[in-house]
Formats: C-alpha cells, sequence, structure tokens
C-alpha cells in the first residue's frame, strides 16, 4: 500500500486497511512519496493494522518490477535507507514498522539466495535484528534468514498462481494474477485447513506458511479481501498479524 | 558533505572529517545515495565528527539549489523521511543523528520564516523535538524554532559574503563565495574574538552565533578549514561540536 | 494526454482523442514514459487529432504543477531536449509535433513573461521556429512571442475559473476547476459566440481566444468534451484544430 | 561525453575534443542534463567532431552500468526518446547527430543480440535507419543490425583488456581497465598495422574494426588520447570520423 506517487494513484488503501491485519507500505524507491505514506501509515494506526516495510529497487519507472542487478553493498545502504524512512514516518504515524518485506523484483531475486539475499538480511541486522523478513514459503531465503540470526516469516499469495515446484507463475503469463474473489478464498480456505494449494496444472502443494498475501494495486484485491474475511469468518479461522507484527 | 551520487563525486569528505567538529551529510533528496552516506558516516564515526541530518527539496537536478513551491504537508513528510533515513543509516555506522541543517534553496526560504518553515519544524517535532535545528544567524526563523519548543542553533557561514542587512549575498553574485583560507580564518577569528563580521561593504556586521559553517563542495574548503584551526588554536581558541551535538 | 508513468495511469486518453481536434501530449518531464506517449502518439495519429509538445518542469513528484526557480539556460536547454524527445516518437507513430503548450506551473509562470518566458521561447526557436506556441488568452507572453518571431496562440480554458481579471483561479481554491459538462458547455457557447466568459464575480471577462483547452486528467473532462461537441455541433459551431496545427 | 549531472561534472569533454574525431554524448537517460549536453554539443560542433548518442538505460543512480530487465517496448520507446532528444540539441547546437552508441550495461547486454538488441535497432530504424549503430567488434549484434538493414560500425576499446574469447574483461576485475597511456597507444598501433590486440592472456585476438573507443570519464583519458593521436601521427596513419559520421 501507500503505492500512489505524487499526482498518481494506486489501489484503495482505505478500503483494503478496514480488511487486512498487516499491511506492507511503499518506502518511496520503486512507489510511494513521503505525504502519501505518511498518509496510508496514519491509516493503518488508526484501524490497528501491522505495518511492514516494502523495500525495492530504486526505479519508479518500473514500479520495481524489473529486475536491477544492483551491488550488494548499494542494496544494504539502500535497505538501510528504506526502513529508516519508513520507520520515521510511522512513528510520526503513531505505529512502527514490524518487519520487512521485499517488493516485486526484489522479492523474485532474493527468494532463491544470492548476493543480493546477503545484502538485504545485512541491511535488516544493521537496523533492527528483531525485524522479521518476510519470503515466498518454501523459498531458500528463508534458511538464510534464519542462520543470519533474524526471523523468517512464510508467506502464501492468495492471488497468484503456483508452478508445481512451488514458484509463483511469472506476471507474464496468462492466467498469473487470479481475479475471482471466491475461487481466492476458498483456495486460501483450502490452505489454513489443509496447508495445501492447487499448482496451475492442478496438482497439490503442500506448503509451510505463517502469512496469506494480498495484492492492494489488483482491482479485485479488495473483494478478495472481504471474500477470504467472510469465508474464514464463516469457518471460524481467526485473522490476525503474524505474531509478532502485532 | 556525502554529497556524491553514483559515479558521481563532490568534495573530499575525508579530508574534511579530519579537520571539522559536525558535518552536514546529505540525505538523498538534493544529493546523495546511500551506500554513499553510509561511507561517509563511517568516517564520521571514526573520527568522533557530529552528524547533522542535511535536508534538502528533492531535486537532484538542480542540488537543491533551487527554490520549490513544495506544500506545507509534503515538505514536512520529506523532513521526516530524510532525518528517518539518515539516523537509520547512521545506526548503522555507529553514530546518530544530532542535528537538522536545512540545505541550499530550503535553507534560504525557511530563513524568513512561512509556511516552509513551519513545515520543517513540524517534521523534526514528529520525529525527535530533542533535535537542534541549525540556522542563519539572525535570521527570523530561530526564534519560530524556538517557540515550537525546539532548539535553534545559529551559525555563521565562514566562506560566504554577507550583505549589510545580514543576509547571505546570493550566489549568482561575484564575491559571494569567498576562497582565501587566510582571510576566511582571519574572519572567523574576528568573530569569535568579537562578535563581529564584516559585510560586503565593509560595515561590522553584529551576529550570535553558536556554529561556523564551511562548505564541503568548495575547491578551497579542506584548506578553509584546516587554516581556521591553525589560527584558532594559536589563538587559544578550542574548536568543538556545539553543545548537544557531540 | 499521455500523462501516466510506468505502473501510473492518469486519464482516458482513448475517450478523449474520439472528442478532440488536438491534444498536449507530456515530454516525459512532468509525467510520460517514453512507451506510454508512443502509444498515445499512435492513438492522437490514428484519430487524426493534432499533437502539440506539453513541456514541463522537470518534477515527477509534483506533476509540474510546482512553480520551481529553474535557471533560463537550463530551461532553454529543457525545452530544446523535450520537444526533440516527442518529436522524434511523434514521427515513430506517424505524426508530428505541431504545437508547444507548457504544462502546469511552467505555463503559469511564464504567462507574465520574465526569463523563463525567454527561455522557452528561445528553445523553441532553436528547434522550430515554426511551431507556434499556445498561452492564455490576454497574457502578456503572447506579445513576446510575437516579438520572438514565433507565432502565439491564445487559448481558454474551458474547465476552470476564471478571476476577474484574466487570470485563472488557482487549483487550490474551491471552484478552481468546472466540474459540470452542461454548465462547461454553456461557457464556451457562450464565448464562441460572444467572446465573452463570466469571471467567478459573474462579471463578463472580454477574451481573444484562437483553442479552447480541456484538461484530460479530470474526471468529468471526457463528459464535458463530449458535451462541448454536441451544443456545438447543435449550434453550427464547427470544430477543428487551430490554423497551422492540422 | 556530457556525462555530467547538474552540480556533478564529469571528465574532461573540452580537452578530449581536442583530440578525438567522434564523441559519443550522453542522451540524459544515464547521465547527462539539457543543459550540459547543449554545452558539450556547442564544443564538438565548434571542433568539428562527429557525435553520436550515447543512449543508456535509465539509470542516474547506476550511471546506466547495471544490467536491467527493461522490456522491449519500453526500450524501443526509451531509444527513440533519447535520440530525438539528443538531435534537437544538437541541430540547436549546429551539428547532427550521426551516429548511435549504446552505453554501459545496454552495450554490454545487447551485443550478443537478444530481445533487447531487437528492441534498440526498432528505435533507430522509427527514428532514422540510416544512423549506423557501434557495437562492440565481433559481437553477434553486429549481423543482426546488417539483416535489419541498419549500418553497423565495429569498435575497438583501446582502455579496455580483452578475454580471449573477444569479450571486454568485466569492470569488477583488477586490469579491467588500461591506464598507461604509452601502452594504450601502443595497443592500438598495433591493432590498425595487424588487426591484432593482446588478450589478457597474451594470445593475439584478431579483430575487425572500424572505430576506436576511449572512455571519456577515465583520468587517463585526455593523455592516451593524445599518446594514440602522436603515436599514430609518427607512423602516419590518419584518424578520422568512421565513414559517414562525418
Amino acid at each position: 500500500m501507500g503505492e500512489g506517487f505524487g499526482a498518481w494513484k494506486m489501489g484503495d488503501d482505505a478500503a483494503m486497511l478496514a480488511v487486512v491485519t498487516s499491511a506492507n507500505i511503499a518506502c518511496g524507491f520503486h512507489a510511494g512519496d513521503p505525504a502519501g505514506l505518511l498518509d496510508t501509515l496514519r491509516l493503518a494506526a488508526a484501524r490497528g493494522v501491522a505495518v511492514g516495510a516494502h523495500v525495492g529497487y530504486h526505479d519508479l519507472a518500473g514500479f520495481g518490477r524489473r529486475q536491477m542487478d544492483v551491488a550488494p553493498r548499494d542494496l544494504t545502504a539502500e535497505t538501510i535507507y528504506q526502513i529508516g524512512a519508513l520507520s520515521a514516518l510511522a512513528q510520526a504515524a503513531g505505529t512502527r514498522v514490524a518487519y520487512v518485506k521485499p517488493h516485486g523484483a526484489l522479492y523474485n531475486t532474493i527468494a532463491w539466495g544470492g548476493p543480493q539475499a546477503e545484502a538485504v538480511i545485512a541491511g535488516i541486522r544493521a537496523v533492527d535484528p528483531a525485524l522479521p523478513l518476510l519470503a515466498l514459503a518454501g523459498a531458500p531465503v528463508l534458511a538464510m534468514v534464519e542462520r543470519a540470526g533474524l526471523r523468517p516469516v512464510a508467506e502464501i499469495f492468495a492471488d497468484r498462481a503456483y508452478l508445481p515446484d512451488g514458484r509463483l507463475m511469472p506476471r507474464d503469463r496468462p492466467g498469473a494474477v487470479l481475479h475471482d474473489p471466491d475461487q481466492i478464498a476458498k483456495r486460501m480456505l483450502r490452505f489454513v485447513e489443509t496447508g495445501q494449494i492447487a499448482a496451475e496444472d492442478g496438482s497439490a502443494l503442500r506448503l509451510q506458511g505463517d502469512s496469506i498475501c494480498l495484492h492492494g494495486d489488483s482491482p479485485a484485491a479488495v473483494a478478495a479481501a472481504q471474500a477470504i474475511r467472510r469465508l474464514f469468518d464463516a469457518h471460524g479461522v481467526a485473522l490476525a498479524p503474524f505474531a509478532g507484527a502485532a
């Protein structure tokens, strides 16, 4: 959330913040201007929604969705910079940054480890080793986070299709983003009840997940979030920020 | 300091940090990339130099030296963002942001009060009301800072010519920037001994000042800093960070 | 038009291009990424809509709506750069830049003459002295343009309130932007029939105008454009690009 | 050249333009602000130096040296935009863009073909199919350029070490950039006399080259350029812009 920029809007933050329990807030590098971020953080604080630093590549033109060959030392400093900037805005809004979740291409790149993953982890450690790092359930980076003494949190994507090997289907393939709120809600109910999620070929993926992610910039985002909450309520599944993020 | 950007360098931070007692560090808006800022902050920490957040307009192309009609609510959020970003980098470097000093056109604009001055003060208050704000000796903003419950610190410019009314001579006028290290050192010795500084027309300005400022991007910056230190040492004048900044 | 940027959208260019006869296209400085500009230029070419270079301050965060103290020599070069960039994209799209219309704060600043007005005029002359410059009807810059040997085109704003002295009401005042399509259409019909337009205090302004401007980023933009076209058709008033722009 | 940005300088364009016969001029995406580009273009025009559009990734922070996963349709439009912008500035300076040479990571990426190479070629074709494209001698992109009906120009790097397979040694390896003017000059004399250049392992590479490239931002750039010119003069080798670029 907070992914507008100046005169440009993105998503309906107020509606989403009425439904979710945690919100990833842009930090100004892939999206988000300071005043807009402050507005979103105030809404989150008022709603009691936990906030995370959605750090990204410094690429407004590409919305952080293009892989960039950023040197590890630059990426570590950029991670620190973004977390610090959002933390100060969060404090001004009466809340605090409770976790870190990389955005877009950075999220995908570090999922599989490598120097950029080390760089992001080093950045979080330098700011606050108590900040959990959210990453794709099943991704190798989760073990790296643990070895570095940080807390990994695995997440499941409610509105994205999975490949049979557990990776997300790339955004440029048809069907990569799910739009039907009921289908999304049912996938998530199945997941929390059985630990399984259907891959694109129909096979059942077994995933360990601590958090459910929905994209706020998708047109159906609010409807999907509401559908999940309704279905979960009907089945007695409670929604809450993952432990430590509250 | 820290005013390079990517492949571009500016000033000789290492040499300056060997001479000064406080350093204004860019925050990425008018200059400074995160990795370069982290390097400069580490040098400052190693040298025991106090660091301040040199917040500026978001204008890399203009190096923050062009007046911009930024809305107060944007400017407050941008002040918070920049202080927060630099604070996190400072912490990673083993130091802390000890004060705030606006840069360039922002510095000049807020000196005379007005909505942008209110906006910067509100930003500092939201982050940490204990952070002093440095401003031009004699400028109306100093009283505003005090009324807002923050601590004002008045500063004298060693390497800039003054108009008879106490304002700095604009940069685009010949003689606005002083380059002779000996002349600069003598001006500053006179100032600390008498409270007086010569204006461009030769008249004596009487100024109340708590800090002496030198620009790190001027070619003669290091020589001027060393000349001041030598002359002050010879006359038994001790240099130190202003109270509270250490 | 063309005022999106990367993942961010702005206005409904396709719908507007079905109604208007000329379109001001962003040049990447206040808005517009190259691929989006190319798309909009192709649509304009397909519709036979004349296109103008909507040059602006280099300020994405402020959408070019904040006055900036840009040095004249910078502004001249920035004008040339933007016109050249858009011209190449226009050529690739099968059309050409037919005129220049400054955007936002730059438009307002140069309306009253001064060094920035001289700078923009110098930039246009350096690229192509045959390019007309659009400016606010009644503004002093129109005579400057003529003295410089360029062609001035005066324009009337359909969706903005006027002050009694002929200036536009500033955007931050209530009522500055008109939203009612019928009211807008009637104002414009009155203008083309009588040369008069109502100021905010009800007095009648007499303006000399060669072109009618509508903002594409306003929610009611398409409806207002359609209302004008319908009312003009009903009264036998033909719409066409101003002479030379076709 | 023209690779400063605002207050930041890079290289000594005036000194280089006194020695070289063609100059690659930044286009504002990896470096270069419009006013600085105009200054450099005027110098080039005064010296009779042919100018090329040094198009790059839109990445000021990385100086265009970081590989970016830019979509082909974006890259085509960005190529058109940059060539158009520089062409207009060149016209204002009394010269014209005579060829296109991609910069940094874009240069290296397209050397080996692929969608980004197709995208750059499509951009040049859309602006002016008569513009030659400079590429690394021996690189597959040269044949692609020819098949697309454009003119390929192969170039040799005077100040970079070569791997035995004809690729440039990556910049982050020691010895990648050569600094000794005499060594550089001798390498180039050997090349023009024998078509051979020594690879890092001492083996002789046989390369077909139409142009010799020197980096203007290297500290030894001017000395190396002068050394080549002196040695070539002494051996009766004439320097000139490659055919068509004059």
